[in-house]
C-alpha cells in the first residue's frame, strides 16, 4: 500500500523486542512518509472488559509491541535517522478512544508500596478533550509514541522494556506532534519501529504505565549523514506543557543525596497531598500522577543533597 | 523600621549557615510582610570588576549569605510556615542589574570536565528584559530566591550549601513571584532566613551558579498549624516556563541505569550541540545551560534504564 512516497504499515506487522536480524516489512527512501497502525502496550491482551485480575496475568513477553521494521534506503551506521512526527489519530480494535492505565505488580517507581494490580479504563473523545479520572480529575491529552527506535548493532534479541542509546521504550512525553527526533543509526537501513502509543503521560511515567491506547501515527523520515550521535535528541516546535500549565502546579519535593530516592519521596508526598485534599485513594493518586505529573531535577549541584520535584498540574483538579 | 504589619530587614543582617541558636533580628506576627535586602551569593566578595582569578580565590565560608533570622510568633515544631513571594526588585551595592555566573573549580555537575575558574558578568535592565550572553544569547529573566528556609532542630552550625528537609539552598527556579511555599517548622518561631537571589536559572543549576544578583524580596508569612510536612512544598500561580518555552526546545538525552550519569550525559550532549551549532566555547555553553536549560526525568520505570533530558529553550538563541 504505497504511492507517491506515502506508505502504510498495518498492525499485523508487529514485533516484540529489538533484533537486527528481523526482516524489514517495508523499504522506503529518505523524504518519504509512513502511516503506522499500532497496538496498545498489552498487544491486545487487555480490552474494554478487562479487570485487574487480567492485568495481573499479563504475558510480559508480549508487551510493548512495535510496528515495523522499516528499512530506510541509504541509512548507514554513524548516520542519524530524523523522524518528524506528523500526526496522531486514535484507533484500535476496540474502537478509537479507549485506553488503560495499570499498576502492574513488581513494576513502577513505588512497586514496593503498591503490590496489587489495579486497572483503570479511559474513554476519551477522538477530539482529544480532557479525559476523566474520578473523583473530579480531568486529564488533558497529548498523544505521543512511548516506544520509537532503531535496531541496535549488537546481535540477538534485546528486551523491548529498557530504552537505550538507539531509542526504543523512552516514554518521552514530548515526542509528540511536530517534534523532530534524531536517532543514532547502528545498522544498514536503520530498521525503525514504533509503538506503545500513549494518549497522555507525565514526565517520569511513575506508576509504569500511561494512558495506553492504540493510536495511528504518521511519520516522515530523513537522514543526517555522519551525525555520529551518542544518544537520541529531539526538537519541539513549541511549548511542551501548555496543555497542563495554565493554572500552575502543586509541587512536592524530595531532598537528599540520591536522585532516585528523591524522586520516590517527591511522588510519595504528592500521593499524600492528592489523597488528603481531593479524596483519591493512594493507588489512584499514584496512577493519576503517572498520566499527568512531571518529575523535574530542580537542583543537582548543592553537595551532597539534590532536589527532585513533582509538578502536578492544578488544571486537572481545579 | 516597621508599621502596620510591614517590616524591613537590611542586608547587614546576614548570616552564614543555619543554627537555631542565632538570635532573631526581628519578630513578626502571622499575616505580616517583610521586605528583605539581600547580598549576592558571594557576600560582596565579587563586584563588577572581578575576574576569574577573584572567583578562584572566593572564601567559600562566606558564600550564600542569608538575611534573617525572622522569628514568627506562635510558630511551633510540626507547623508549616507558609511564605508567599510577593515581589522582587533588583538592587545591590554595585547598582541594580548586575549579576554574575561562575564556574567555581571543584563545584558543579561537570566539575571534572571544567576544572578552571570562569566568570561571566551580566548587566540586565531593572525591567527584566532578556539579558545577553554572547554569541547571540538572550536569556529571559525570572527572579527567585535560591536559598529560603528555616532553622533545623539539630543543634549547632549547619553548612549553608546543601538543601535539607527544612529548605535552605534548594535553588528551585519556581520559588518566584506569586508562589506559596510551605516549610516544615522545627523550632519555636521557625527562624526564617532568605538570600542567594537569582535573576534566572534552569532546573538543575548545572554549572553550580545561576545569574547571581542582589534582589530585594517582599514576603508574607502565615502559619499552617500541625501540618507535619516531611519536605517543602509549593504552589505556583500559573505556568512556570512561559518565559522560556514559546519557541520550543532543543532536547538532549542521557539514557542508562543511573540518574546522575544520565543527567551528566544529557548536559554533555547539550554542550556539544550548542558548541557546534552556535559557536559557544564548551564552558560558555555549560554556563549558559545553568541559567536557562532544564533537567527533566522523562522516564524512571523502564528497568533498568532511565531517561534524563536537558531542555534548552530555543528562544534564547533563535
Amino acid at each position: 500500500m504505497s504511492g507517491h512516497g506515502k506508505h502504510t504499515i498495518h498492525s499485523d506487522c508487529i514485533h516484540h523486542g529489538w533484533d537486527n536480524s528481523f526482516k524489514p516489512r517495508i523499504t522506503i527512501k529518505p523524504g518519504e512518509t509512513v502511516e503506522f497502525e499500532t497496538l496498545d502496550a498489552s498487544s491486545g491482551q487487555l480490552s474494554k472488559t478487562s479487570t485487574a485480575a487480567d492485568l495481573a496475568k499479563l504475558d510480559l513477553g508480549r508487551v510493548n509491541p512495535v510496528t515495523g521494521p522499516v528499512f530506510i534506503d541509504g541509512a548507514q551506521p554513524g548516520d542519524a535517522l530524523k523522524v518528524t512526527l506528523l500526526s496522531f489519530k486514535p484507533s484500535g480494535p476496540g474502537g478509537a478512544g479507549w485506553g488503560w492505565t495499570g499498576n502492574i505488580p513488581g513494576f513502577g517507581l513505588l512497586a514496593d508500596q503498591f503490590p496489587d494490580a489495579k486497572l483503570h479504563h479511559w474513554h476519551y473523545d477522538a477530539s482529544l478533550a480532557p479525559a476523566m479520572y474520578g473523583p473530579g480529575g480531568r486529564v488533558p491529552l497529548k498523544p505521543f509514541t512511548g516506544t520509537i527506535g532503531v535496531a541496535p548493532a549488537a546481535a540477538g534479541l534485546h528486551s523491548i522494556i529498557p530504552p537505550r542509546n538507539v531509542g526504543g521504550n523512552m516514554d518521552v512525553r514530548d515526542i509528540a506532534e511536530g517534534t523532530e527526533l534524531l536517532l543514532p543509526v547502528e545498522v544498514a537501513g536503520a530498521l525503525f519501529s514504533v509503538g506503545d502509543t500513549h494518549a497522555a503521560q507525565g514526565d517520569g511515567e511513575v506508576c509504569g504505565t500511561a494512558i495506553e491506547s492504540s493510536i495511528d501515527v504518521a511519520l516522515k523520515f530523513d537522514l543526517v549523514k555522519g551525525a555520529n550521535l551518542r544518544m537520541p535528541r529531539y526538537v519541539t516546535p513549541g511549548p511542551v506543557t501548555s496543555h497542563f500549565d495554565k493554572k500552575g502546579y502543586e509541587v512536592t519535593t524530595g531532598i537528599g543525596p540520591d536522585l532516585m530516592q528523591g524522586a520516590r519521596m517527591a511522588v510519595s508526598e504528592m500521593i499524600d497531598l492528592l489523597s488528603k485534599r481531593f479524596g483519591y485513594s493512594p493507588i489512584d493518586a499514584y496512577m493519576l500522577c503517572s498520566v499527568c505529573a512531571d518529575l523535574r531535577i530542580s537542583s543537582i549541584v548543592d553537595v551532597p543533597n539534590w532536589v527532585v520535584s513533582m509538578y502536578f498540574p492544578r488544571i486537572v483538579l481545579e
